[in-house]
């Protein structure tokens, strides 16, 4: 199990600083039952077990916990982030210092728990439309300081990302169009304004407005809140003009009936707001 | 609605960089969106709209958002934190430059949604247990990053804290008892350390171990995965010598029944690792 | 002369730690002539005057360096960002205790005139293809640090900006070409993993590999190191199919015979590598 | 080619937050196009090469940026900072991932090209007066955030440092004179104030304030803009009792018959505002 | 000599950034002196001696200062923190660079003395209550800034740690109790606020508020500045019903007394904000 | 009572992050015994008291402090940092919130006992060498953290400052001699890599040493552990050609017999590294 230098560059930093504030959250100025208790010189190890069928995700986030504590901790990575795995299954080993364990031990769950979470919710979206071609989007409803770690847990459930923050993208929503005076000005001013290399989104409520956006040549189309018949009358009358999202009101149950009818991307606001954290333990035992 | 500068003092520091972070996230170099389309000088406003029943918490962070954005953008709290109000409540009205509000709205409802769900999952708890006296605690299983605030969340629905990290508190567990040799070289090596202030918890997973613990004097039990038979026969034992706390296997379903077994304090994962957002939304527009 | 909340927004959080940083090396633990000569109470003022014709930029960088020193320091903006002005012209005047200017004056003319210089720079390439419709891009030979102000320099004086980072735009050059085994391997491996919101970019050395990139549908097409004649054949083959960039070797001299030929943008590394500052003088005096 | 550890003591803790931040300019959440195309494992290597005559300065920070992005990029300074190269000359190698590589090539040739060209002018200065005895320094019109680096690079170049701030030298110039109520009211104070291992060093604009300042001891004078004929004359009357530093106007034109007229010292605020990044290209391959 | 890891992670944090701030404060941009005359590539080596009799405490700054300097410091502990030692021990040898021993010795000596100076403080009061059953407790008396560092030096001179700051423990002082109306409303007020694992002491002024606080059953009672007879009396009518605490007014003179009068802990000012620091030198030579 | 702007440019940054600190480590999550006792809107007043004879310094943090709890607490200065204030005076006056008095009252305290003390003690040395001419400098020896505000009560007590660091002044010790092979060769080592605005200073062992410094033009002489009447022929010898600092050994009883021997400087380390804090208290109460 590796991690390239280049991965870690992506992510170290903001999972360093991140990382070290959740552990400052929980250690504060130390654990003081282990600083009683427990001798220095302790060894322990344990292995992580999934608890429930999942996708894991964060990996990165547990190993940058263990690396912040102590340098004398190994952990062994049996299953990648992006695996499925079976309840019952070994993800993973870890062992070193006991103290130093234990300062980790509810942090690195923390992490590992809520982003395996976020990635097995997506992949039982990505598993609904399999075969329509139809790719699943997150959303920027996500958690506070953990967007970066959230996306990454998505893509290994299987699902794209779409934009990562108000900076890179243009997503042209309806106060944007009144502000700007009608769909055709709000197009014109953010095609002069943005880089050559960015697709213009236009967020439109309704058939109407989808002819006024494909008349001035909108790159990506988000169709919101439509009702399926809607989205498929929509996806008729673009005749590939151009990409067309399917947002708001996409559960489990409804997810196969939109994609079904022939839209490019369903992006899911459930994937990082709703997902539960998922069930895994890790049993140390002293040597 | 009135926020004391001691509740900022307290909450601010953590809250600032907390939401910083988030907002460095979402906006990067800027909204490009805004800055394409919507012209600096517009003004709008709007209304967060309860869109479900809820118990209200994160008006700090919701506040913080703005005030990082912007001087000018003023916010008007109908109901405050740890209220609870009905699906269709207007909750707040905000008001200020267009680009501001565009450029604060979604991490504002992140943080709002989330905390609110924390908080409306903890009266759901508390409402279970009420009239038996038992108290209802979250534990260390929080999102990483947000310890501070969602434990405020799990106040305003009613709970009570469990310790804040490993540093503010004792709690011998089960590798704690090994490491040390048996429940009562570990709470008395405890004892030796810990300030004159601090109770001692011991954990125990039966019985046997429950008079251990009460022998050696233990101020508070914590009865890990007990049944809630199990768990009468321990407040039976105890008889008032400690206080007991149940935690592991709890839900909405049996936690009345582990409340009428007696105990002080049951202390709840799901409070914190698996609420989900509540649906809050912020409906804006130009003046 | 306004600057709006949102203005700051976007740029006050990387402005504000640059101009810390640059205040820093300047102040150290104090202007010690300053305290040892000047009494605190006594005030100053003076003008910003435009030495050489120039191009504006960087007022916000000035702004923050007073307001990091001083609560009280005013600065009355009389020519704002963008402004083209001739030798002579008085752009500004500021107010002040003595020692709040002393302390900043040095910081804030090291960004604006090394700002302007940008601006004023980019203006000239600017002007040389006026007409063409073909529009002059910045690059990542940015000064480490500066990237965001010197980006906003090229706007001010009318150019457009490139993707920002490696982060925020594809763009395949001849290695990862190499990498990926040919142009089409690399482009379907990048469209397959890239958000939907972005357009790809190839680099091309010659006419061969435009017919490629063509051929994958490349959305953007950067023509590397082409003389005129070269860029003249691409944009026939082209004809349309794809926006079209030219890079490598381009200078005042020779930009208008490129735009001529027919492209869409030019990105040009010395707006930012090697423009000189603009000789900008604060003359203050004593009340 | 060696970096002792105190070199790096003295600059890395400067050079790590400020390559920290040129990273993060240029990578954000990660080099989307080599994530998409590049292999994890693909290892690459290449040259630096010195496209024009330069002498070098900047490797500390190329070593930091490469340092920050892996542990397992090597880098191989076949000449090291203060060399003086001829146009051809391969300056330096290095090898390692290619994701790493390609992550870091921008950000340390945008460092190496300026910092180099701070060198490379410095040099042409310092030649010029070759032989007379006369010392070139640098001034405080640096590039927000770099000043550090740029003094080092004038080092290199074969020049001095002036004060690196306003916080270490005491320069006595004309508001401050008037503040003060006259030369030798501002020295007396500036005397009594300042730490006992500081020289006093006072601006002059004629040969009269020259009178003054001798007459109150000044350690180090400034002549402030003055012709070269004029510097002759102050350098008859001083005579010895001070230092003479000449600044403003100062070109390399002129700059030999400021030196032959008998100052210790010509300050050029040139060398750092005005400096063009000399070229220096990274030819990477993969292996 | 050995630091676990664990130990490690508890403070080195809060040293990490308190050292790095002591060097910074120390070294600024180098440390000229050894730039201009130290060759790079010259060693040295050197003791640190006890001049006095001394209690050590620091040692883990030391490593930290020298480990921040460079990684090819050796440091070898003779003696270990909360050791005893007599004038004229050698409690460390040092060896590395000249440079790097240059730059660190000062402000290692800086918290080695200081820190060293409040455990020898602190045995000499726990050396005069011996015997008597009463602990020795510091107070937040402490250095802005070394906190932690400090109450880990009273810890190496056989003292407690009273709490550690506001947060941590619960001491209702008398505006509290005028705040909530008396000692039976402060009480009952904190208990329904406090976590379940923390004790409420009050703070008492007399006998008759001394009655009040076992009333309402407080578990830690603090006499302020009371006189050996009113403590003797205290300890009596309390008769263990509650754990008491003397402060105010104690030193090495009366301590004793204080103690034989029956109280379990006594909480000393001096420990930290009265401390001198001791004599221990490091003698370096070059090699 | 007025704090300039400049005033604060200068430390505020500093003290800024100090008292940040400084807070952080009493307050961490929140006043707990406040928040469970005292009314949010309860107000309280109170005044800063002199409890000895002693020299103000510090005020600059108390206000940081007060700043950093809350924007409505008002700090009444009546002696200003410097004034020399008899036991029984009253100092200052505050008043606000109590949550925010109380939170800041010990941290305010700490800062302002600790530095006053530096600033009495150093006064008690200044009047000894009182109409000698001799100037009382401080050293390196500064508690880690504080050397800025230490430097300051240094001066606010009547002492002059020694160099701030390694960074700002040379000074050439034993061990620099022998690694540059004798005095002449370090003096002209410095001379050559120093800025022309620094005077280079010397530390000398006995006479023969001080011949040779004076010799090479050293500009500053330090004559380290000297005897009374070493240091009264080493004057003799120097007759002006240098100034000389005396080092090493001082204290109150021999102070003035040093400064009589003819010295310009006499530097002691004791001012910061034993000054003890001075009794001041804040006496509050609610309103």
């Amino acid at each position: 199990m590796e991690y390239t230098d280049q991965a870690f560059l992506m992510e170290s930093d903001r999972i360093d600083s991140l990382v070290q504030r959740a552990l400052e959250e929980d250690l504060g100025f130390g654990d003081i039952t282990s600083k009683a208790v427990v001798d220095p010189g302790l060894m322990a190890g344990g292995e992580f077990l999934a608890k429930e069928d999942l996708v894991l995700a964060g990996w990165a986030a547990v190993l940058q916990v263990f690396r912040n504590l102590s340098s004398h901790v190994s952990l062994d990575l049996l299953h990648s982030d992006g695996s499925f795995v079976r309840a019952g299954t070994v993800i993973g080993r870890i062992q070193g210092r006991a103290r130093s364990l234990f300062a980790g031990e509810r942090v690195a769950l923390n992490f590992l728990q809520q982003l395996s979470g976020v990635a097995t919710l997506t992949r039982k979206f990505v598993e609904r439309v399999a075969g329509t071609g139809t790719e699943i989007l997150d959303t920027r409803k996500t958690t506070p300081g953990l967007r970066c770690l959230e996306k990454d847990a998505v893509r290994m459930g299987g699902g794209k990302n779409h934009r990562f923050g108000l900076y890179d993208g243009i997503l042209i929503k309806d106060n944007h169009i009144v502000a700007a005076g009608g769909i055709r000005n709000a197009v014109s001013r953010a095609r002069s304004f943005v880089e050559h290399m960015k697709k213009i989104e236009v967020e439109v409520k309704n058939l109407v407005e989808l002819d006024e956006a494909l008349a001035v040549g909108a790159e990506v189309i988000l169709l919101d809140n439509m009702s399926v018949s809607q989205v498929r009358e929509a996806v008729q009358k673009t005749s590939g003009r151009a990409s067309l999202e399917v947002s708001g009101g996409v559960n489990l149950d409804n997810v196969r009936d939109y994609a079904l009818a022939g839209v490019n991307f369903i992006s899911v606001g459930a994937l990082t707001h709703s997902a539960k954290a998922v069930d895994i333990s890790l049993e140390l035992s002293l040597f």
